[in-house]
């Protein structure tokens, strides 16, 4: 199928940016549409993003932060819909990890996404109504070839550095088999170069609670002025449960009751980790679209690197320059170590140059997010090393 | 609160056997209600089983299978509902090993589930209307009192093993516990002595999965009509994935396609993985009801043998004659190793003669319902020890 599709949500010209709270918002793909994997094509289609830091003379200071299924553009200020912090907050600004006076940080709201880059979401121009499920099914290879536009837009040619974990991740590698020119380090964390047959389970389980929803209405909720809460929620909950650990869970809660001392006889949150879940779930559909979450998770089963490169992962890095830092937790069972140590050796097959870390965490897959001090001076460690190779001044 | 509540779905006198498809079924409590730990009692309520095999003339080859959460007493013939084999058809049968030409096997439809026992889809007398939520919450321990009842009943004093897997793992540790006197040998299988914070987490997901379904009506379903099909599917596909492991699924589907050459960048079940996970789904909800799913789940939640013993398992075996045979499965995550373990090492520290057995698989939970040989020998090696020495006939 090849249908040439035209985005924007809101209306403004080509290449011209646009207000979005708290953030930046350009419409692209005016002139050269943006072709999708599935055949589709985007033109005049809004991205999203958020910058730190200042863009150096020679413009080779630019870090590109890729976020997970659940996250967007607000890495380190105010959400604009929670006013909570941004996720990676820990490691992103004046004097961290990623350090916004000695680097110019930039982050997109991904494909699919539903915080103001084109996705489910987002106002279908054909129809004048919001896409939902018209929205065409995008990959990992459409995120990062919508995020190469934008650099384009911003007159980056190289990133001197691609992170992200999870998702984020896969992007990184994506990135970095795509356009090897443009990257000149890749950090994936927690990540892998494909999606395992247990996490393509686990994300149908979301999905499928979501469609269970007759709120969702066969993905015209918006157009019926309903919203599956109650689905995606439960989608969440799913979800949550495999980012943390066994361990993680057993020291946070345990089987401690909520505000009670005896159990109920009842079917009320009667454990502390029942209460935490249906937390979890309630404030999530306040800020998340039920689609989106279709969509990105959609995208992550697809992933597959490997496959993309004739079934040889080595393929996708073979003869090119970019050097690499993995890291995996050794507790984080969505994304094993095994799955991080696979890209290792792919990397080692064609000699690249490749650093790995194990860092040893009980916190699970969300540990990435969270304050692991060995995995935070590794990493800097790292971008000096490769701030120095780059010629960047020390700071 | 103490309240008294009279059972009993389908007219009988108390104590009298009652038609069940395919098996029996009994009125119990007509003189004697059943105290649960909630406060509630429980009088002329029905219990339905199965046996296969003869009662010897002693009445000492008696051996109770206790099953899982989605299980009946239909171990080992045909299931009314399914028309298929029953679910541990590979144990029990002439010459297998739970052998019924030697033991006489009673498996019991666990209070609270939905195959003939007391439970939320039976009748309550009281309203002439199903139980649905006014059905009283209830714990393994009732569970056991139930069956202890059906025991007196039968006119067996004492078992000659109580077995089970998973929550019928849970049965057997409170059998020994409980009634000490009437259990010969225990033979827990891929269990343990309190439900994980992280398993609270899973059976969480799926109560709110069932309860999202507007099908559910606040649990009148059968009342009104309707039968939360959706939520329950979403709960069971859930659970699924925590009966097998990520080495079990990766090499029964793994990212293979279901009959497609290609992915469809759409949201039907592209890959295998997806469509077993729904089939999983659509089938269970033909046989299981959605509130005995809540009911169950809490019990397993509310499981706590150690809590029960004033914090220290070992008491809940001090000075009992009951010999033990505990199996685990290296691959299992919902029951781990460790798990079992602790109960082991309970036992040992009040010398109890325990067996333990760790064994190579990597089919996860499930394990112990599929043809694991080494599962098997060991098992059938416990029982001819203990038939030695409870001084059963050689066969």
């Amino acid at each position: 199928m090849t249908s040439s599709i035209t985005g924007g949500a809101r209306p403004a010209r080509a290449g011209t940016e646009g207000p979005v709270p708290g953030g930046h918002r350009v419409i692209l793909g005016g002139e050269r549409p943006l072709k999708l994997d599935c055949g589709a094509e985007l033109t005049d289609f809004p991205v999203a993003y958020q910058t730190y830091g200042e863009l150096n003379e020679d413009k080779t200071n630019a870090i590109l932060v890729c976020h997970a299924l659940t996250g967007d553009q607000f890495v380190a200020d105010t959400h604009p819909v929670t006013g909570k912090s941004g996720w990676w907050d820990l490691m992103v600004g004046p004097g961290k990890t990623l350090d916004t006076n000695r680097y110019f940080i930039v982050s997109v709201n991904i494909l699919g996404g539903c915080m103001g880059t084109a996705g489910p979401v987002e106002t279908n121009p054909a129809t004048g109504e919001p896409w939902g499920l018209d929205f065409p099914v995008i990959t990992i290879g459409d995120m990062v070839r919508a995020q190469a536009m934008l650099l384009d837009h911003l007159s980056i040619d190289e990133l001197f550095v691609v992170t992200g974990g999870s998702l984020g991740g896969m992007q990184v590698l994506q990135w970095a088999a795509s356009f090897p020119d443009r990257v000149f380090a890749a950090v994936p964390i927690a990540t892998a170069a494909h999606h395992s047959s247990q996490n393509i389970a686990f994300h149908e389980v979301g999905r499928q609670a979501i469609m269970a929803d007759p709120d969702w209405c066969g993905g015209a909720y918006l157009k019926k002025g309903t919203r599956p809460h109650r689905g995606l929620a439960v989608a969440r909950m799913a979800a949550h449960i495999t980012y943390l650990s066994e361990r993680a869970l057993q020291s946070k809660f345990g089987r401690r009751l909520q505000d009670r001392t005896a159990v109920t006889y009842g079917f009320e949150a009667d454990f502390q980790v029942e209460s935490y879940l249906r937390h979890q779930g309630i404030t999530f559909v306040d800020r998340f679209d039920a689609n989106s979450y279709l969509y990105i998770t959609r995208a992550m089963d697809y992933f597959d690197l490997e496959a993309e490169y004739g079934g040889v992962l080595a393929n996708a890095y073979r003869g090119k320059k970019t050097r690499f830092c993995i890291f995996s937790f050794t507790s984080d069972w969505l994304f094993p170590t095994d799955e991080n140590l696979k890209i290792v050796h792919a990397l080692n097959a064609v000699a690249a140059n490749v650093s790995f870390a194990e860092i040893e965490s009980d916190k699970g897959h969300d540990a990435f997010l969270l304050d692991e001090p060995e995995f935070h001076r590794v990493f800097r460690g790292f971008l000096d090393g490769a701030s120095e190779h780059r010629g960047l001044p020390r700071p």
